[in-house]
């Protein structure tokens, strides 16, 4: 049994305090929070706690803070003999301060508070300084997670800069298929299934052999016909996401 | 029972053959390809032909050719009293030039020779001048797909224009974070489960509700950092699409 103090009460801190309180290999210690009032609904199910000097012992210590804030909070736990990690994905391991272990806990996902997580299928990058600690972080990964990957600092944070094309960008761009669909009067329902195929395509065959398209196929006088038709923010996406294409495959 | 003639044996045609051969309320009377080669494999299924003057009667032919083709072969199709449709979502119903009546039949999604398609979920597009007419692709589309849609030449056009943004360019996007991940050895599996779930997103909350990520923030610190670790045509990328969301957002 692996016990774990959570200190957060943000979108990952309460997603990974509801899995662990669901799993019977992990013991969910105590959380921590700065505002007692955002964890007064977990009284009753582990210990809660808004005094930093009073933290429980426990295995695993997971900051689950803002990223800007991870360095400045490491610095003022007062543990010794443990494991603390962070769970940024842009984040160095370095930059937790202290004479504790040290790693990382990164669950690559995007979430919302309220909307409902099956952790299993979320991959899980840990990364830590010991190997003993590694294979602690890998144990408490596995007993959420079928994906877990062991990932340095660097591919961490070249994970998070794919993850602001594929997520933060794509997301814009389906917000411009929204709008315009809004502008002719076009229910946006009619693009989803395409959105979904989509992302499931490339689970499949990779991005490159699904690309189609206009700019794939070079058909200048479509291009010049949609550009027609597009507002200005819309025309500079559309005139960069083409050319990048058009060099890709040309 | 609608009888029905296909004309072409590109992915979408073929894709629409396999589906009205298994739908019970449709009649596939002949598929014609002017290869004929290409049609062979349906010799024992339908009749097949290569000579366009040799078209059996039919309520409905379904011209499913590459769209800069429809206008010319439309013009050479002998058939009166019958509704002639294309199946384009950029080409208007305009193009069809012959004594016949004429329609849209127009399937959203972004089909690939060999993958299997489920069209009860596939959004179908149509149109037709003739209201008469237009019941009669209704009742078609229905018998294949829950989701049909009565869409004009000029919403069609926009839903094409969309559709390049949430499908191509959104395409493109995981392009660049396969890219990515492959520079830095890390398995671009890694990412899939944040681009389905991306895209389940928008089904549930909209798109500029489900926006996240540093440039919503304008957090200019590591969108410094990002660029700086991108190649020439990502960074060019990156820019637009974050200038674009702080726009948006700020």
């Amino acid at each position: 049994m692996i016990s774990v103090v959570i200190l957060g009460s943000g979108n990952v801190a309460s997603h990974l305090t509801k899995v662990f309180l669901k799993t019977n290999t992990v013991d969910l210690v105590q959380v921590y929070s700065r505002k007692i009032e955002n964890i007064e609904h977990l009284e009753r199910k582990t210990l809660i706690t808004d005094d930093i000097t009073n933290l429980k012992n426990a295995d695993v210590y997971i900051i689950a803070i803002s990223d800007d804030a991870i360095e400045g909070f490491s610095e003022n736990l007062d543990i010794d003999d443990a494991l603390v990690v962070h769970t940024s994905g842009s984040v160095s391991i370095d930059a937790l301060k202290g004479n504790y272990e040290k790693g990382v806990f990164y669950p690559l996902q995007t979430f919302s508070k309220g909307t409902k997580i099956n952790f299993k299928n979320i991959p899980i990058c840990v990364e830590s300084n010991s190997s003993k600690q590694l294979n602690a972080l890998k144990k408490l990964a596995n007993s959420i997670s079928k994906k877990v990957y062991v990932i340095d600092s660097n591919q961490r944070e070249k994970l998070h800069l794919g993850a602001v094309f594929v997520n933060n960008f794509v997301n814009h761009l389906y917000e411009i298929g929204n709008e315009i669909c809004e502008e002719n009067n076009v229910p946006f329902e009619i693009l989803q299934p395409l959105i979904k195929e989509t992302a499931k395509k490339i689970t499949k065959i990779s991005p490159s052999a699904a690309q189609t398209g206009p700019a794939k196929r070079k058909d200048t006088e479509t291009i010049k016909k949609h550009l027609d038709q597009l507002k200005k923010n819309q025309k500079e996406i559309y005139k960069i996401m083409t050319d990048s294409i058009i060099k890709k495959y040309n």
